[in-house]
């Protein structure tokens, strides 16, 4: 059996995040143009009904599975597109799509892939309160499905220590939710009391919450899974604003750096 | 003298990398809602000249007076946007208005300051060859304007050694030219020699170049000011593909990690 005479398409699209303000013209036209869409049922939802696209929804741990399904799509032809909120290629679909393609038949190889990028989590819950990514800074998942939990205790220490920002994905879930307050519990030693924290949550959606708090007093009770994590450097301030909420920011200057 | 009645509006707006099809919608508003425009010229240049829309362009390296003239010119009642490559608040004009306002009057904090964010540059690079910031990556300036080398150094070696990938910003330019050589130098003596390494210049533009290499390989002469340079790590993979350019990505499980 021959495969299809035009070779199938695959988009992997960042939805950005929450709101339909995120969704760049890249990823419009890249949603607009697909036959099928694949994606995690809550981020498909976001995604416009179009006639004659298929949508394939699925579990939101499921990605390995949507991936494959996506994949074998496209390699009859179809022009596919995986759906994903903030950007694909950060803790998202990108990665799981590519290593289902690493391990599939060589077929898939010819298959035309593009990533399309979106504004992922960790700058929308920056933008909501000024600019705490403004220096050198780490992107680092909590989850410890994947990898072992000494390794994430490993990275925050080297991160933390060398004076990086952190911003926190995946903090906690049912199955997984102690880790955030042991990452916590490390970084108090590491780092002073006074340390802006910031909990973004759903930001764009009506249930966002934005809350700015100390590390002395940052509680893993207001992280859920939608929530993205922000930790301060010793370069991260904050501007008290009477009647408006504080911004934060960390200074593009590090020469008083003790870390 | 008394202030303005109504309180002046300040927007630190991402166009995203070099084409419109990354500007997001509540990009493209912010925009159009402005009676005055402030940026390097370059990203100026990128916005479409409206009616009645002061256009205030300076140079690449002013970007303390530029935020300045900005948050002078909102407190005078105006709605002003400041506009920025990228992410503004990713090694750009986010934190300088910021630091200029902590700065400043204290009529300026009751300012309504808005940041409006986009797609930086690290994911636009990374989006064109796969998902290599597809697990836990560091986002680190080369520049030691505003920070001892020193410091570049210690970051670049706790960020590698404990197996993040690294997003390299602001890697060389006429006045900084011998950085990314040691940066790179460095960093062969803590990763393998086959460590994927992108160049990615440019992303959008038509003169956009995006290269993958290894880190033994890696030319600093490749990189210029318009550079961003991704090194994998130990979780990198590189899809070849018959016909088609290579894929990278990094893997999200990180079980057999020795970093």
């Amino acid at each position: 059996m021959s495969g299809p005479l035009v070779p199938g398409r695959l988009a992997v699209v960042g939805l950005g995040p929450g709101d339909a303000c995120y969704l760049t013209a890249e990823a419009e036209a890249a949603l607009a143009g697909a036959e099928a869409l694949y994606g995690y049922a809550a981020y498909l939802d976001r995604v416009p009904v179009r006639q004659g696209q298929g949508r394939y929804a699925s579990d939101n741990r499921a990605e390995g599975a949507r991936a494959a399904a996506a994949l074998r799509h496209a390699a009859e032809g179809a022009s596919v597109a995986v759906v994903s909120g903030g950007d694909p290629g950060v803790f998202a679909m990108a990665a799981a799509v590519l290593e289902e393609l690493a391990a599939g038949p060589e077929s898939w190889r010819a298959l035309d892939i593009k990533i399309v990028p979106g504004v992922t989590a960790m700058l929308a819950v920056a933008a909501r309160v000024g600019a705490p990514l403004g220096h050198d800074f780490c992107a680092l998942s909590l989850s410890d499905n994947l990898k072992p939990w000494e390794l994430v205790e490993r990275r925050l220490t080297a991160a933390a220590s060398a004076g990086f920002v952190l911003a926190l994905y995946n903090p906690i879930s049912r199955a997984r939710p102690w880790q955030l307050g042991r990452a916590l519990e490390l970084l108090r030693g590491l780092l002073p009391a006074s340390t802006p924290v910031v909990f973004g949550r759903a930001v764009g959606r009506g249930d966002e919450r934005v809350t700015l708090t100390t590390l002395a007093a940052a509680d893993p009770e207001s992280a859920d899974m939608a929530t993205l994590i922000i930790v301060g450097s010793r370069q991260t301030h904050v501007i008290a604003r009477p009647g408006r909420a504080p911004l934060v920011y960390t200074s593009r200057s590090a020469e008083g750096a003790s870390a």
